[in-house]
């Protein structure tokens, strides 16, 4: 009973991958309809405004979703956005038993969709694969329960820890299929986030280069405006907008800003810096789910000792520096003691080609906004 | 017919690591003696002056070796040494083929025993599964070709690349499946390396504990004999010398040093230091065929920058140090571009638990002594 439950939910899942990055600011979810132990329908949700994956699901199993089980990976909504209730769709279906992977995670709907289902004599199972569940729309609930967005640090380093040499170089670290799958990670996260130094060393344009990728909006962290006027950053075509997030307030440097599809964003101060913690609430009130930090040190180091980064991808690629100096991949004060490290959590590796990705998550969860 | 003779191998070298760690002097050889296409004998080499692979699998197929195929991993020896040559035994017990892994790479006998197997009028094929023969003997084979031992770096490291904190702090770094791996690599290898650094740090004991594993011979580097005559690795009891390589000929320091089982080796001076090609020459010529430098970074630097690192045994704890300082994997200069890196080949990944080991070669492979 279990084990085809998590089968189902599981098919679900894939299926609810194939939207992954493509439903902001909706999540990814995926439906299957099951009877007599065969799949008679399956759905995802493609893309913002158009069908929940219930719809879809039910489309194909017609009639046959009549006594059926559904496994979906989150709860079904209960209220009319831009589609209507997909609780009532699977009421009125007449479906027997409905499987949860987990609980919407808004606290304002959570659970009001279970309660439908339950209240017209659907019987509800929640919880099936929920890590999973959970994990693929980590962004989704990340923002929705604390208004922050889900933050990503990503960074390249050569297996002796060095991201870039005393001279700032650092190109390029990695082969060209962990490149590539940096592209692929932009275009799955609605913002990029850098900091000055980066733009000043680098010059990057911070684009998700792959076919049909979008581009994120593009986050600079320049305290005091230092930021180069003919940085590509500012002005390349993209449709996506540039934010310089400062804290200064001179005048003449705002004005040789103003480009097309750039914008200044006065932040509050922390310590003489941007106040990183009000910037990603800022960002997450205009609806940034997800932030991607692909550097410099002094940015990452920043973010995590204020515990704000949720997921970390590392890439150690096939090479050494081979001596002392050079850039880590955290600028700013260490542990003193190895028992104080942070630690990290659910640990996956995986290569490309002879680079080695290692992704993992904060032993403690990032907190909310107090 | 390829595909037949590599599966044969395979199985070859699966019975020769039975051996591995455990034959010095001699190499760990697998072999298997086939008849239409079935097993018939198998053996591997156990220790040093115990029979041969070839003799415990002619044992085992008895009769049935006549006209039969013979897979070694190592080119049968022609030489009497303890035992009675292979090449001989397989003559005489008139083997109709004979596969080999890899020739002896010994270039006194390389090729003889080949050479005996065809005078016969015995087919020998060689190089079958070439690259994993070399490298289950990879010790024995620098060592019988350039008279070094080969050197194994092994360090841990938190994700962010440090392997100590600012205060010296490392322990622990990796969790204990990790330092159970490590202490059965020590079991493994001749000698195990660290500068006076890591004494003075850590005053380790640099032990193979683990059931039935052997104690490598100890070396310290200690330019100037700063060692603290009351540190663990000189007056552990143990089966194993432990050797102080020093350039100091100061004889009150050499006087405190006295102990049971400890032996100071004066080495040539290379730029103030211990000439680490001088001091592992003299290794090597005493028969140690494997080292493996364990810490710290002042010692690993100085190894990775004179091209003496054989192998490189990396493990990335699931934590970061979150900061600039800290001690990285190698002190000294570094590369001043990316693109003159030390580049790495050959990795392979493995875990242990949520610690991560990335083992990799360097892609220049270090030169014998000019």
């Amino acid at each position: 009973m279990v084990n085809s439950a998590e089968k189902f939910m599981r098919r679900a899942l894939v299926l609810a991958k194939r939207g992954e990055g493509k439903t902001s600011p909706n999540p990814a979810v995926g439906c299957v309809i099951v009877r007599d132990g065969a799949i008679v329908g399956e759905g995802w949700h493609r893309r913002a405004g158009t069908p929940h994956a219930e719809v879809h699901a039910l489309r194909q199993a017609g009639e046959l979703a009549r006594n059926a089980d559904v496994y979906v990976t989150l709860e079904p909504c209960s209220h009319y956005g831009k589609t209507p209730p997909c609780a009532d769709a699977l009421v009125e279906a007449g479906v027997r038993r409905v499987f949860v992977g987990m609980v919407d995670p808004n606290p304002k709907v959570s659970g009001r969709g279970i309660q439908r289902l339950q209240s017209a004599g659907i019987e509800v199972v929640t919880g099936i694969l929920e890590a999973g569940c959970r994990r693929l729309n980590e962004p989704f609930v990340k923002h929705v329960t604390t208004g922050l967005p889900f933050v990503i640090l990503k960074s390249a380093m050569t297996m002796d820890g060095k991201t870039a040499t005393a001279t700032g170089d650092s190109r390029w670290i990695t082969n060209e299929k962990s490149r590539h799958y940096v592209h692929r990670l932009r275009s799955k996260v609605d913002g990029i986030m850098v900091g000055v130094g980066t733009v000043i060393a680098d010059d990057p344009q911070l684009t998700a280069r792959i076919p049909s990728g979008r581009d994120p909006l593009r986050i600079v962290v320049d305290s005091s405006l230092r930021i180069p006027p003919d940085s590509r950053i500012l002005r390349q075509e993209s449709a996506a907008t540039t934010v310089v997030a400062t804290i200064s307030k001179e005048l003449n440097r705002i004005a040789c800003l103003q480009y097309p599809g750039v914008e200044i964003l006065q932040c509050n101060e922390d310590d003489g810096t941007v106040d990183l913690r009000d910037l990603l609430a800022r960002l997450g009130s205009r609806g940034v789910q997800s932030v991607l930090i692909e550097g410099g040190s002094t940015l990452a180091g920043r973010a995590l000792r204020a515990g704000l980064i949720d997921k970390f991808v590392l890439f150690y690629a096939p090479k050494f520096l081979g001596g002392a100096d050079g850039f880590g991949l955290f600028s700013g004060p260490a542990s003193r003691m190895m028992a104080e490290c942070r630690r990290l959590k659910d640990v996956t590796v995986r290569r490309f080609g002879d680079d080695v990705m290692i992704e993992a998550y904060p032993e403690e969860e990032c907190l909310p906004v107090s």
